[in-house]
């Protein structure tokens, strides 16, 4: 651990370089139409890679869980469409071999930080992964499943901090940007920031963006839907297309106030 | 729910009925001497259910992992010996099939009271399920994991408050006795004490085993071994036989002043 | 630290003795007859120390914040009428001295935990000190708060667990069960257990004053008021009277088979 | 609440305007000299305002407590020399009086967030008092705090974020960017952060400075000692004068891109 981040290439986009990475999407893609329009948007505003649920795991079992395997075919349409590469959760080993010619990089949730199976065999691919922290997962459980990975020989790992359970349920998590600057000083791990979950709240979502950037932060995940109060999931945290455009216009000069530039294409 | 609590039957001990059950066994079966060792002296001080672990689930991915599929033929071959039902912890649906034969009761531990292809996967069989509650699991979202269970149609599950984690390293984790409480008062699952795990801390498991009985739980689970200082896991919180002794002769009394009575084979 | 319990008399009431001691009345008081009420009732139902709030620190700070000194003589009259000692919470360290012929305990509340002044000044009069645990206070907090008091002169302290802070908003706190067990295996201060806010919910009061009993607990405070509902304070967690009767009637059965019994006047 | 952040002057600067604030000084005034050091070097960085510990609030009893009133007359003769304007931590209302000629703001620290008598007699005086949130205090409970004062008629309350207790002992507190973020959007008081109590790690001071003021700070309050190494209390957490100046280099691009400006004399 510590020294200088490495960096990892998913599809042709390196994360923990010095130019900073926007991951958009929306939670969940919903249909054909509305990931292609979120997609075209994000792409347009800047963003670099593409995120966008197929998956979900929901604390209620009668809620909406994602398209499933009903998404793969359109998935592979809109990124190849977009020209972006695309992350998405996977939540059991066995949909490894599925995914593999469907995402660019896998996503591990809150919920599976401390799914080793799933981890190990991770490890067993050549993909980077996207290892978020668990809802009450210590700095140092995180660096712990991230070793279930690399222990396999697949070093691409990219964590990603999502916010933290606390006492006070006046926001949905408490982002833990102490963790993002942590990290940097402490390993060479690359470290995105998911204001969207880290905050819960929408208008909270863009000063919580700036200041992970600040932290250190090698990039953003950001969820994003043409009509979030419609979304079938997560809608009071994502952003609306006007305000993902302000986000990113706040962003440069931040930005390059700490000496690095958005990434591009 | 809310209502009666049901009766769920492990081989042929009932949980959930005016019984109070004791399970017991070593965190990781070490060896078939050392398991059927622990086995025989936890019946024979008044457990009716064997309890140890083949797969476990360890923070630093280089720590010992279990015997996994090591412990199956020998740990069917205890439970003959010494006639007691088992319950062991699964940690990979894939895990289901050979486990079948193997346990009488599946155990989901901490860590994946979010998996929810595991929970799934679980009610689809007619195996009873003890689903523990997650280190920082809201008993809204333990309930809702349990219903994961349910909807597949396997009604059998147990609940185990296990300790949730706190500002407070004093204790390992703080046991939730509100939690039980609660559960009786609200839910018609049946819930067991892990006061092993709830304190970490093997001289507070004996008061803490009492307190949950006396605040409604249906048993509890233990973590026994001759020589718990050389455990290959958990031997701060484990008891020796003569501890575990004592346990058991504290808990008749205690047992009796709440109209309730040790279950017996 | 460690050892045997030192017992503290409040009044003529031993506390840390084998006599488990039970203090009940209303979070506040309201009124004369209001206190009376309450005071003969859980007299007559085994109770043999009152509480009763004059000074009420709210979050709020337009809500009700206790008689203040216009309840002085009033509950001198009480005490006297009914013949009970009486303990209540002290906010200042300028109360110490109107206060001082008034009760035979102070009182000390979450939100003092830290209120050095205020610790160091007790300390300094010979009147027996029950302090509760600060919301998020750790163990260590708690017993170097203590030392504040004794460090002055005053051993007569008497701790008080009632509930911390956690993740889930389903309880109005978590009881610290182990914590109940870590003081009476650490420390020599007597221990009594506050339910009424270390759950925050009626129907949880009795069960978990049975498990604090079990746990080790030397007492119960416990909030009763004629019509809780009606109550200034507080009502969602006080007992009413009948339920206080049943309270003090489990707890027979559960002392005795721990070896204690119920302290009598 | 909410609506444009009022403006308040401490001395001659204003918290709240589009200038950023400084406030740099020692965790506690350990003599003359190292105050007059200490505070000359953060004006020459460009601290505009100077803090200093005189009552020190420790959690062992016997740890160093603070000069006290011997620090009075030395920290007059230092802000005059120096000519920065003063603020100090008051940890009983009876300092009121000593301290009014001595600051020109009330520091109360987290400690004493919920010690209400303070807070309004801190609301019958005129001058600004800088609220400093609970270890554990939820953002609803320290707004209610500042009620406190300002129902007294003294709207002069600073907001200041220091962190929060949660289950990871990895860094001290977990620094609440989040709060810093909602405070801005729901309620007129200006908001300042301490980095140094937010992390408790000297080396994440500066990042989290930078997320502060990105998430929308109006100002930063900072530990500074020229040998952390020998200070008397909270050294791991002071910056040194070099990394003091390493910070103020960094924050005036930040703010820059922010369209804020550090507050200049």
């Amino acid at each position: 651990m510590a020294g200088k981040t490495q960096q990892i290439k998913v599809g042709n986009q390196v994360i923990g370089g010095n130019d900073f990475v926007v991951i958009a999407g929306p939670c969940s893609i919903e249909s054909k139409e509305h990931f292609l329009e979120t997609a075209t948007e994000v792409k347009n505003q800047g963003a670099t890679l593409l995120r966008g649920g197929m998956f979900k795991l929901r604390t209620d079992a009668s809620s909406f869980q994602g398209l499933r395997s009903d998404a793969f075919q359109l998935a592979k349409e809109v990124k190849q469409e977009v020209g972006l590469s695309f992350l998405s959760e996977i939540t059991d080993p066995r949909q490894i071999s599925d995914l593999m010619d469907v995402v660019d990089a896998f996503q591990v949730g809150s919920r599976n930080m401390y799914n080793y199976s799933l981890l190990t065999e991770l490890g067993q691919t050549d993909k980077p992964v996207l290892l978020k922290r668990g809802f009450s997962g210590t700095i140092k459980e995180w660096l712990g499943a991230a070793e279930y990975i690399t222990k396999e020989g697949n070093e691409k790992v990219i964590l990603c901090e999502r916010g933290i359970r606390s006492f006070d349920s006046n926001t949905r998590n408490v982002f833990d940007v102490n963790a993002i600057a942590f990290i940097k000083a402490n390993s060479d791990f690359p470290v995105i920031a998911d204001p969207s979950h880290g905050t819960g709240v929408r208008n909270l979502v863009i000063p919580i963006s700036l200041a992970a950037a600040a932290a250190g932060a090698d990039g953003l995940m950001i969820e994003v839907h043409p009509h979030p109060d419609q979304a079938l999931s997560d809608g009071f945290q994502t952003l609306n297309f006007p305000e993902f455009s302000n986000l990113m216009k706040s962003l440069k000069p931040l930005l390059s106030s700490v000496n690095r530039k958005l990434a591009v294409l």
